[in-house]
């Protein structure tokens, strides 16, 4: 606890010293009475002309061939809810400090005061046309499916909620991984997902989409069964993937299950629990700052492969590890959406990263080097 | 005309070679783990529960004591109209360029897509969070006038139009300097002010709060009296600085006036009607980018002083000239309204900053060193 004292203070007093840390740049010369009119007043119209003629020549004149709004509404922020909307900005400048260290994308955070889905996609709609691409950050689910899907309808530029899928791309990233140390396939796995927000929802559905056959999910009422009769929309779509109907207590279903990816921080079991689950099991903690359990504790349980957000821990799930990649792909290449096949290609390639496979190291740290460029040029050849 | 097209081609061209000409800056390092878990997740977390105990500590802890949102829906751009939002962009982006290169603040350039004043007044509310101050822009009046006055109420940070009150506080400068070479006095003189849009209104008010007694306006309908039953709300309240309630054709009031503000790039009147205006008349021409006389032929008929948008004649009007300095002011001194005050002290700190005053030399270039240091001190320090 005292560690985290020293942690917090120490935060403070670095944002406290660097409060001035996003800025923006000029990367012209205004030096001459010349550079002034040019640039500017008069003969920037010049470009508006054009662009008003045909909008792609924005790409060329303006920075929105390397533009990105971080837009959160501050409603699903991690372990701390209900801050107010203000509160949630020292994160939002963060995320763009890494949209430009990791991969040179220019980013705006943009916090909104409203949490009514329909005004969000409405205020991201019409500020819109400065950006390329949208990144929804923080969103609760279930509004963020609704948010997401309406606004990729709407906007012809790349929309995604980074809960979501970046979180969903370093999992399967990390699965594959570590399959390949216990020598079996994703398609024979039987995973349990504990809590149906956003970020578990969108994992199921891209280790679905990678070939997994059998994953069921668990929310404050249980294992999600056709059973249920309190389904929302969201929670229907993903009953199917329980593909033998299984409505037992979480602790039973655990002695069913090869992987089990602990996305709440509730104590929904007992940490000995773990011991009945199939050989070598592995196990995703993804409460943040704290995990739902250490990794100490779970391989004394038996645990194969643990990994956690935590950077102070082996196997580190980190969002930073395929946003910058992605985006730069994306931008460079010019797609209008990212899709579930970029998602699976750099899980791909993120795990191919990893230059030297163990069970404590199935995902490569943040500071190698080479990961953005590998998983944007596979983005961009549209291959794995 | 050649030479038209010769800028129109160079400011392409160079608008291509620096498409990402407004980047973003990250002001710290990011090497380690340590730095990652300081600054972004967990430890981030510090400030976000300090901002939300204190909104004031967003002020330490973040960017928003340095951040600008320009905001345009590109209904009133300059000689342009029409142009679709997009079209707007490298305007918005140069306006950054600018806050940036001349005091050193973060700007994000935001094109809104609708042009609806309620609309817009409910998105710059909902993303402000994120900034400091608002500086509207190209707004057309009337609604420019309503929509400040709405933002104005509901927000605690600073809410300024580019267009109405920037352009107003150069025009006072060169006025205050102008009559400092013809030896008299702003009290005493006879102010025409032809077309009343959002700057040639917001001239006229600021004139007035400056101590003028005795302007009048005109519009498509010809001088603004109270013999008209056609005027709306804004064009009523300065009804009253015609205080005779003089009522002629703009032809014949110019035979009353001794400063004439041509704002307008209509043909309202002769070239050579300028020759029967008082003694030593003081011309503002303030089309652009192509003047509504030249400043050549307005001397020819009698202009003692000639004052244009063009960086290419003598005596530029340009915004540039008082926003560096009164934002870094209002920053500094974390202001949360600019006022009439503020601005008639910066047209004075200006109208001071001319070294050599000459007809040729009422107001200092915009490349000139001391302005903005001196203006933003002014502001401090609330004096003139």
């Amino acid at each position: 606890m005292s560690e985290w004292i020293d942690y917090n203070k120490e935060s403070l007093k670095q944002h406290k010293a660097h409060h001035w840390k996003l800025a923006t740049q000029s990367k012209v010369e205004l030096e001459t009475m010349d550079d002034l009119s040019t640039y500017y007043s008069p003969w920037v119209a010049a470009p508006c002309i054009e662009i008003d003629k045909d909008p792609e020549k924005a790409y060329d004149y303006t920075r929105k061939s390397n533009s990105v709004a971080v837009v959160s509404d501050w409603s699903a922020i991690l372990w701390l809810w209900n801050l107010w909307a203000l509160a949630w900005l020292p994160v939002m400048e963060w995320k763009a400090i890494l949209f430009k260290k990791f991969w040179n994308i220019d980013t705006v955070p943009i916090v909104i005061k409203t949490q009514d889905p329909d005004e969000i996609i409405n205020i991201v709609e019409q500020i819109s046309p400065s950006f390329w691409g949208i990144n929804l950050e923080d969103i609760a689910a279930p509004k963020c499916f609704y948010i997401e899907s309406k606004l990729k309808k709407r906007l012809n530029i790349p929309v995604f909620h980074d809960d979501q899928h970046w979180t969903a791309i370093v999992v399967l990233a990390g699965i594959i991984n570590a399959l390949k140390l216990r020598g079996w396939e994703l398609k024979d796995q039987k995973i349990i997902i504990s809590w149906a927000w956003a970020a578990a929802i969108a994992i199921g559905k891209l280790l679905w989409k990678a070939w997994a056959t059998n994953i069921i999910f668990s929310d404050s009422k249980g294992i999600i069964s056709l059973n249920r009769t309190d389904l929302n929309e969201y929670k229907k779509e993903i009953v199917s993937y329980n593909k033998d109907n299984i409505s037992w207590t979480i602790t039973e279903a655990l002695v069913w299950a090869d992987i089990f990816i602990w996305a709440s921080k509730w104590n929904i079991l007992k940490a000995e629990d773990i011991q009945n689950m199939n050989t070598k099991p592995i196990i995703f903690a993804l409460a943040n700052p704290t995990p739902e359990i250490s990794p100490e504790e779970a391989k004394r349980w038996g645990a194969f492969i643990v990994a956690t957000w935590r950077w102070d821990y082996p196997n580190q799930v980190n969002n930073v590890l395929v946003f910058p990649g992605i985006f730069r792909g994306a931008l460079d290449a010019r797609l209008s959406q990212i899709t579930d096949k970029h998602a699976i290609i750099a899980a791909h390639t993120l795990a191919s990263c990893v230059k030297n496979l163990t069970v404590d190291s199935i995902l490569p740290t943040v500071l190698q080097k080479d990961i953005v460029e590998r998983i944007a040029k596979a983005i961009i050849e549209g291959k794995e």
